[in-house]
């Protein structure tokens, strides 16, 4: 009986994803394809899909049948029994939103964007300030809904982090501040790696066909995905058989396209390992969005960035580009694509100085969030937390406070994700070089299935079934800390600066 | 209060057409985009979206909701009453249909399917004859769910041509017999132009190119739109903001690219054309596929085949191709893109003979539906009406009653719409002549601005309010006949062949 309520259960899942995915693929064709006389019918389009998607999983019936599988929890698999909690807790979350919130929520976070759009065009925080205190009043309301154990933050960061506690991020970041400062004195006192040659005109088609062949390469599966050029790349899924990747190319600077390839390839490799049974069900999604990034994080830095990978990939890279690359050699190379600099911008900034973006980013949120700051002023704040952290002068907000939209979309708890995901990268990678003997060799030989075979059974394998420290736990047998990142930053970076 | 119950009829049917643009972009990138592996899911999400689309529909509160705005009528304008009338017929249309009937014929039609590209594959009919048999006890089942006033084929027509009459159909035919007979035996008399020119190599890229440039001088609107390559050319729409055309290039061939633009162009100009204010009701979509073929055949042969339109277009295509047409005149030229050759395969068809094949597929279309004709046996028909009709021999049913996928997809009714398209196209076009002083000098110079402004306003803004009998009357003061094609072709051709 249970059983058959399971299949129920199953069916009205897998038909809610049916749903996003095709929205999924209305966002793509937006980026992709869409002329631009179709934004407007296609926003509208989104939002109808989206609001479908709602009723369908919040509707009583729906309710009844999780309710009554909650029940009878015993008779299910450790699997079953997980997709039956999270969807429970889902549901339950969703729930304790009615739809004049929902409303007003998305009212002003449209404003938000439409605020922080104009906002950073005139370089002008006082024009997005008020909005965002709105925002962050709003989202303080959504947490008193939702109720929290330790802190207020939690209660928005388990949106992008399921499970995710202040305490291991207030850990971690400590840690950040104790052990990444020393080293990036050390490396200050070495001799920064030429790479003037990085900057040159580097032929457009040249370069997409190596970023093809670097995602072939990786193992990502063109049969079940593609690559397209956005203004900003980004991996998007309608089930792991059409994952779609998108990169951009800059003709003047060889970094953008690469790793804007490898990041979004080792998160396109996620969900192409992700279980095609349990499409639509937990244990087929992704476990939390510093999971995601971790899978990204790996691929871009820890092999991306290292010796052994530029040694299978340099050659094919020199035969690209000879006139260009034909004289620089594999050392040269790889210390200049590891040039540590700190700059005002995130996305731009190295694998080093990038977390004390992410650092400055979670203060302030979870600031904003107790209600111990006020989004007046907040521009100040950011400025001198920036000089302190990094040494630098912001010149104005839109370099400062403005440069990354997620503020404007309601979006507070998802930063820190981005860390995390550096961090359980390299955790992640230690384990993988343990688990697999000769990996390193494998991978200086131009074979990248040996880590892919180990991502795809250790992680990719099990959905969203373990919360991202679970299976941090479960995978290298120990909780998420910096050791294992700090350990690999200090060895390449010492060589890269010879210190 | 009932402006108040239209309102939620609108939004209902809104809804419902986002639904259905969703899954037309699902079809769309299928076609276009679709990595292989992604084929088995992207089907369900299709099945899954028309599902939604069809509870939506069939939903009793809305019922309700119609038959209260059924009610009230009076209090409604024109285009609101229709619109009232035209979704309650739809809604009694699908309320006939369990889903149990709704099963087992898409199961049947999923086998028609199979088989047919079996069948046809081995070039042997046995293998689809049984699975036809099926196909037509089942549409015949839903032909007497429908019920009829005239005939039984109506029921089907309807589907395609809302209101079409086998009355009318029979005297359109009966006049092709009488009139088109005739002049393709003037027309055997004359000369056959000279079109080996066409046949020659012409570049993939600048046929393209001129593609484009043709599909923006018809008036379609690129920021509304784009152009793609498929196998198969095909128009789409997600709503008049956003309708796409694709087409094929047979770099040996002139002739595929350039009247797949033309006719897709036309089909699309029509989209582009419907009343955005209307999207989703009766007023803002297509009248039915007879006047949706007027539109393309109208562009692709009274005007794209016209000695005017390529006394405009003509250098521009010399001036791509001087090496492949600079030595060929504006007359040989026309000539030879007209000619006219009775050949098995309908799509290949020219302008006069492609009516034969119709006319057979009608008459074995009604004959089976009727119950007077057995599938048994029908290929040997098939091949008789061929030698009678057109003096033709079959040499196999893969050039013969297997060559088009339609009656494997259990459509039948829905062939007489490709004449009737070129039939309404011809009688527009004479009326337009009439409405619009110097409609020819126009065209003759590069200015379809006149031509489309007129279809705009006779036609596309009227969305489906008539059907497709009422809209000639309106536009043209007629009802349909043959006669202004006949003028038109009997005008044409016997300068084409000097007779």
């Amino acid at each position: 009986m249970s059983k058959a309520i399971y299949g129920e259960f199953v069916e009205r899942l897998r038909k809610i994803k049916d749903v996003a995915s095709a929205t999924a693929l209305l966002n793509w064709d937006k980026e992709v394809n869409m002329p631009p006389a179709g934004a407007a019918l296609r926003s509208q389009q989104v939002a109808t899909l989206s609001g479908i998607a709602h009723e369908l999983f919040v509707d009583d019936h729906f309710g009844k049948t999780i309710s009554r599988l909650a029940a009878s929890k015993h008779e299910f698999s450790f699997a079953e029994r997980r997709n039956i909690e999270l969807v429970q807790k889902q549901f339950e979350r969703n729930r304790k939103f009615d739809t004049e919130f929902v409303q007003r929520k998305s009212k002003i976070i449209s404003e938000g964007y439409h605020a922080w759009v104009k906002a950073k065009q005139a370089n002008d925080y006082s024009i997005f300030q008020p909005v965002l205190k709105k925002l962050v009043d709003v989202l303080r309301e959504q947490v008193d809904r939702l109720g929290y154990e330790n802190h207020p933050y939690e209660a928005l960061l388990d949106e992008y982090e399921p499970g995710g506690k202040v305490a291991t991020l207030d850990a971690l970041f400590d840690d950040v501040k104790k052990k990444l400062i020393p080293l990036l004195n050390k490396i200050n006192a070495g001799t920064p790696p030429e790479d003037s040659f990085l900057k040159q005109h580097f032929d457009k088609d040249k370069q997409w066909d190596f970023g093809i062949e670097i995602l072939r390469r990786m193992g990502y599966d063109f049969d079940a995905g593609r690559q397209d050029i956005t203004p900003h790349p980004f991996t998007i899924s309608f089930g792991a058989s059409d994952v779609r990747v998108t990169t951009r190319i800059n003709p003047d600077h060889f970094n953008t396209m690469t790793w804007s390839c490898i990041h979004e390839g080792g998160h396109a490799l996620y969900e192409q390992g992700l279980p095609t049974a349990s499409y639509g069900l937990p244990s087929g999604e992704y476990a939390s969005l510093g999971i995601h990034e971790s899978q990204s994080r790996l691929w871009e830095n820890n092999v991306g960035r290292s010796h052994d990978y530029w040694r299978a990939n340099f050659p094919l890279l020199q035969s690209s580009f000879p006139k260009e690359l034909g004289h620089v050699s594999l050392d040269a190379f790889v210390k200049a694509i590891n040039k540590v600099e700190a700059q005002p911008i995130r996305v731009e900034a190295d694998e080093l100085t990038y977390h004390f973006h992410i650092l400055i980013r979670y203060e302030l949120e979870k600031a904003l969030i107790e209600g111990s700051l006020d989004t007046e002023g907040l521009d100040e704040i950011w400025n001198q937390k920036y000089k302190e952290y990094l040494g630098i002068d912001i010149k104005g907000p839109a370099e400062g406070i403005l440069q990354d939209v997620h503020w404007g979309y309601g979006s507070i708890g998802y930063f820190p994700t981005y860390s995390l995901g550096s961090f359980y990268a390299a955790q992640f990678f230690a384990q993988a070089k343990k688990d697999v003997p000769d990996l390193e060799d494998s991978i200086r030989n131009n074979d990248n299935r040996p880590l892919l075979d180990w991502l795809r059974e250790s992680i990719h394998s099990h959905g969203a079934i373990y919360h991202s420290e679970d299976l941090c736990e479960k995978v290298t047998g120990r909780g998420l800390s910096l050791d294992d990142f700090m350990e690999y930053a200090d060895r390449k970076f010492s060589w890269v600066y010879g210190v």
